[in-house]
């Protein structure tokens, strides 16, 4: 049986392609990547229009090819039912699914004014008051799943499917220096504590300048 | 056991309350509709942001409360597992899944040009070419499907949640007088005719004016 594939971009732009990524690790999936070319339109795509396309993240295995963040955990935890991708209990399961539907449709201003930029280090960033509110709404988020679930994860004691969904807001608030009480800034670390971030994050502080580049196009 | 209640916004306007609802139909579900005030904030929300919020479409079942199309699809899926919302066979659902992924989290240049507004007709629209780049990707997603799985929906015989998904395009390619193919025309048709999208397409027929105005001050 061929070895699963995973068609990621940019590991210090690609807020998308982390989701998938970082869900196919917590169901521990044996997949390899592959990188489209920073010069590929996918590329472009994901970094401009700030949502996936058709070829990144995309998770081929077993034949079967599914693309989009969400579809993506979806089928991953259909396959490995037993790694807890998502909560067992249908209420908290139904709640964790609409968050990652928020976050997979919704915060288009934070999306839009606080770009992934994993490398990057903004201190004092001035937030625009509409990506404000967005941040705000997801610190809700956050804070109604501690008060339920009782952490130190979103949905208990170890992360799941909605934790890859916010992954990339968590990097967004360290690189923009987003003010965080006491609890949120705990997730925070904790979340960039998890091995598989702590992979993630080490390939994109070494990812070559011509992506860059690209971005200082747009 | 109480019965279901799902929280939707205008009938002309609110897409993504059509997904929602359109899902429930298709499952199934014995449900009561709670139609949101035109001054409540999440109305404006939905049309303005094109994004669906805590409050529209959100379900209430059970004691269980699941907000965001994808999410309400998910759950009717799992509550309702005799309804086919979701191919059987696990290659077509992961396509299914990836393709509603697609609709959830893209298309922005297409919802922004063209919000749905089923009551109203545009001859001759003027489509942006970055909309006309987004139509021409759900035109590919709908012809690769009807070419895998003989349509006339666009998992086979049965509408399912891609369906609903694609639902509220649908009226807007009538209402700003998309031009289509033979196939792509005669499935709009299909979808126009179900009993369920009849009966919202006649609701929203009937809506009352003020939801017009809160639309014009935007």
């Amino acid at each position: 049986m061929a070895k699963a594939v995973l068609t990621i971009s940019s590991k210090n732009y690609g807020a998308w392609a982390l989701r998938g990524w970082l869900m196919a690790r917590l169901a521990g999936l044996d997949f390899t990547e592959k990188v489209i070319s920073p010069d590929d339109p996918a590329m472009k795509a994901e970094m401009l229009l700030l949502s996936s396309s058709v070829l990144v993240p995309a998770l081929k295995h077993n034949g079967i090819e599914v693309w989009d963040s969400m579809a993506i955990g979806e089928y991953l935890n259909e396959i490995k039912p037993k790694a807890g991708l998502m909560p067992a209990d249908p209420k908290a399961r139904a709640h964790c699914r609409s968050i990652c539907g928020e976050m997979h449709s919704g915060f288009a201003s934070m999306r839009g004014a606080l770009p992934m930029n994993i490398k990057a280090r903004f201190p004092n960033f001035k937030i625009w008051s509409r990506a404000q509110a967005d941040i705000d709404r997801v610190l809700a988020i956050w804070k109604d799943c501690f008060g339920k679930y009782g952490g130190p994860f979103l949905f208990g004691k170890q992360p799941c499917i909605a934790d890859a969904m916010y992954a990339p807001v968590v990097t967004r608030f360290l690189t923009y220096d987003v003010a965080l009480d006491k609890a949120c800034a705990a997730y925070c670390k904790r979340v960039m504590e998890l091995p598989a971030m702590q992979e993630w994050v080490s390939a994109a502080q070494k990812e070559p300048d011509e992506i860059d580049e690209l971005d200082a196009e747009f």
